[in-house]
């Protein structure tokens, strides 16, 4: 058996070594276009910034290990320019000898990954506007971040333009993001974003949103760019990073079938559509494991456990892909952005039937110090309960509840499954009744019936509804929903005759909880009541 | 309705809060012995130890809010002295005027908690030998430590004694503790514990393992222990925290169906042998969800989650009890321990089939600054693969792993879905195979036949076995298993033939990863060979 593997990094290298694992005798040869096979991808931006100091650390699997350990037969600085499918041959150019030859295989494994997606901008190709996907761009980027640049504008407010800000700024730098859409980190929905966006903003990061650049123009040692909203900008450097576009030219060229983002379709064996031949990682097109629809989705944990479904499929094993969920996570200043399954936009977008709720709950028990406020949105089917998506923003145990809540996605949970879930709790650590029990708690009391739930960013539209604030009266006077009429909770009881009758009523509170009482309390009088989900603070995330 | 609630705590709380909600119109009435209902139990350790400085903050519900808010009838300082089940009423003593009168019920949940089990050792009635169970335990206990008290002996290393054990530690007094059994922190297996142990006596923590304190003796101004070992020590005061015990004596003396450790017994629903009257919480027996067999487990979630499922039953509602799966976790001096479901010495006395591996990865990518080693294992079926339990021991995302694992036991998972489920991963946070993946790898591949596991505990019996470290000179020379021979991985295949064929081979390394590949190595070459799980680090563990 010989297999060829063409890209060294996480899907790739994970196919190598677990071909070796399963097969002494296996010819294993990975070609690397770079310097490196598996370098740590993620840490480049720290490695920018400075937080990864060596940049030895990011060569997590340096060729030596790889040859003597697993017996590979690696060879880097090896680009492949052709797939000859009929002969199982594949062409292979030596980048530093320039010189080409050809590889015979019995089975290959594309590997090649996604680039970054350039747009024909005007003056992109300067070098001074530069992007992040491997170690000579980040060492590129290095060079210029320890030398004398002050400004850098990124475009793109994705994973890497948020890492990459947050570390220009521990350089010293001034940054600007240029982000086209109207929201930063468009993966997650837009209210949830929002105190990510602001926490940036006062680190100094300059937001622009609903911007782009037009036009890049060298100046004497910097750059201007001159962006849709008509202002010019100077910086010292850009960095575009918009997206990426999975490497699969090669796969197109040779005549595999390709998804039409670029992605190379597979089966659940990640075998395309030449049974010889298999793809995995950002290159490959897979199935959403929510929806069961194919989506194009770079994540380095699915791109390893594809390169070793790969490898076990060609040994006659029967590993497969359940597919992608798209849990991930960024961190920006202290700050934690987590997220698992569907968002709100996709299921939108999906027509998929969906139900929200919010909580605000607090990372740890509130009487136990350094407790921090969280924002988690839950997403299940309105009907059965089936959680369908998770997001969590805040500065601690952000991670933890959206890989709970994975774990939730992955069983096919139920948000009643989440009521009763047994999790770790000590005062430092969680609640009693944990976040994830709360969401379940408050998404059960909806699919249930017990708590009819109006969302914030409908209560404009519910013009002819009573708006009722339950809070205190300090806590009333110090911010409200305009229009709102203020009856604390304690004192609802005694004063429901100043409720209207036959209207309906919507009813707050900072988080949802008192809200929550306040509705049962009413319900059982018999007003046409709802709660408004996640409170004031919720509505407060939509107003930006 | 008429609802009484014996106990206003984290289950009587929760029950008489839920009740309200589900019906306006019932009458609730709380009765609690305390000063406090609903006190935060789990913060009194940090209390004494100041870590928590406001003893308001520790009252979470105080009963002017239960009042109002939930129009719950709440008497504080009221014992109840008889249950008449046939009267349907309940004897209660106002503890303040000490007069007794009768309340009647239509439904009635004893919510009663458990007390500390107070052994019958000579002297241990002097008010030097404290405890710490409610908010009254508490005040004096931080009498005392602000005032002169120098040193103090603890008895019980189980949950509080460890935190407390902490905590005087932070109020500079010299803490010995004293545990009648070989570990402390009973629930965990031994081994797991170690480094929880040595951290602690790093921090000056006295510990005493195997003795007992058999006569409590007060001197002028202290206290004199005799140890079972014999040794004689003097302190300020001690704390006894050697387990609890049901409080169950009011549903024993109305005829209430009890199990042999003293819980309460119930239905999935909460229900006790008598349908009117529901036992929630510590007072309870319930079911182990693993093993489908009664535990007597005192934990905060359960009992809030069991309050609820009382609630709604006596509503009509067919919530009910899934069984408690001992989710649990302790943190001390930065170090935490947390573990789910079943351990390895409560699967060997219930004679239950299982395997186990252990892994030791870092909290985070290792080439992200501040990464933490974790150890954790894994308990699961030998043959279906079905997750057991697991147990975690480390500085940071300890109650992560624990958390995801907890899922999967709830979910009923396999070792196999543990190797596929999508985690969170930057390299701040975790991995792109996060250990719960890791965990997952190691126990497919010993359940799959690929990779044939020795326990580090069952090295020295296996006599006959050629010890193959496969480490690198360097750390071989800097220790290694008494009687190993050393062949470093990368030299592994030109160096097999120094190997005995026809000879049992436990090869090993640092964690168990080389050893994997080396067994993978061997294997295929036809040598009988098996991985010390965990390697040399949990060799290490089993030795003290």
């Amino acid at each position: 058996m010989k297999i060829v593997i063409i890209g060294g990094v996480a899907g790739g290298a994970s196919a190598a070594a677990r071909a070796r694992r399963l097969d002494e005798t296996a010819e294993i040869v990975v070609l690397e276009r770079g310097e490196h096979p598996s370098f740590a991808n993620c840490g480049l931006p720290y490695y920018v910034g400075g937080k990864i100091e060596s940049r030895q650390k990011l060569l997590v699997a340096p060729v030596k290990m790889l040859r003597e350990r697993h017996r590979l037969d690696v060879r880097t600085r090896s680009e492949v320019t052709q797939i000859d499918r009929e002969k199982h041959i594949v062409h292979v150019r030596n980048l530093d000898s320039n010189e080409s030859y050809l590889e015979s295989y019995d089975k290959l494994v594309i590997a090649t990954g996604a680039a970054s997606f350039r747009p024909a901008i005007p003056g992109i190709e300067s070098s001074r506007v530069m992007e992040l996907r491997d170690l000579a761009d980040a060492d590129r980027m290095h060079a210029v971040v320890t030398s004398t640049a002050k400004r850098a504008v990124i475009v793109g407010g994705g994973f890497i333009g948020i890492e990459v800000a947050e570390n220009l700024v521990s350089r010293g730098i001034h940054v600007t993001l240029v982000e086209l859409g109207d929201q930063i980190l468009t993966p997650w929905d837009r209210e949830m974003i929002g105190s990510i966006d602001a926490h940036m903003r006062a680190q100094g990061v300059d937001i622009r949103l609903n911007d782009s650049v037009e036009r890049f123009e060298e100046t004497q040692g910097g750059l201007r760019m001159l962006l849709k909203s008509g202002e010019t900008m100077e910086a010292d450097f850009a960095v575009v990073s918009i997206g990426v576009r999975p490497e699969s030219k090669l796969a197109v060229d040779s005549g595999i079938e390709c998804a039409p983002r670029g992605g190379v379709v597979t089966n659940e064996h990640m075998q395309t559509s030449d049974p010889d031949i298999y793809a995995v990682g950002d290159v490959s097109q897979v199935q959403c494991f929510v929806s069961k629809t194919p989506i194009q989705i770079p994540l380095a944990g699915p791109a390893n456990r594809q390169g070793r479904i790969a490898a076990d499929h060609i040994f006659g094993r029967e590993s497969s892909y359940r597919g992608t969920q798209g849990t991930a996570i960024v961190g920006v200043f202290g700050m934690t952005a987590a997220m698992t399954g569907l968002s709100e936009k996709v299921l939108q977008r999906s027509s998929i039937a969906y139900e929200k709720v919010y909580i605000h709950p607090s990372d740890h028990a509130g009487y136990y110090p350094g407790a921090q406020p969280l924002t988690l949105k839950l997403l299940f089917d309105p009907k059965s309960g089936v959680v369908l998506g998770a997001q969590c923003v805040g500065t601690s145990g952000v991670d933890k509840r959206i890989d709970v809540i994975a774990m939730a996605i992955q069983a096919g949970m139920t948000v009643f499954d989440l009521e009763e879930v047994e999790l770790c709790y000590a005062p430092q650590y969680g609640h009693a009744k944990d976040p994830v029990n709360m969401a379940g708690f408050v998404a059960s009391g909806v699919v249930r019936g017990d708590q009819p739930l109006v969302h914030a960013n409908a209560l404009a539209g519910d013009n002819g509804a009573f708006l009722l604030d339950v809070r205190s009266e300090s806590e009333f006077a110090a911010g409200h929903i305009p229009g709102a009429t203020n009856i604390p909770l304690e004192s609802l009881r005694e004063r429901k005759s100043e409720l209207p009758q036959g209207q309906k009523i919507n009813a707050y509170c900072k988080v949802g909880q008192r809200g929550y009482v306040a509705t049962r309390i009413l319900m059982q009088h018999r007003f046409d009541v709802a709660n408004v989900s996640g409170g004031y603070t919720s509505w407060g995330h939509h107003q930006h």
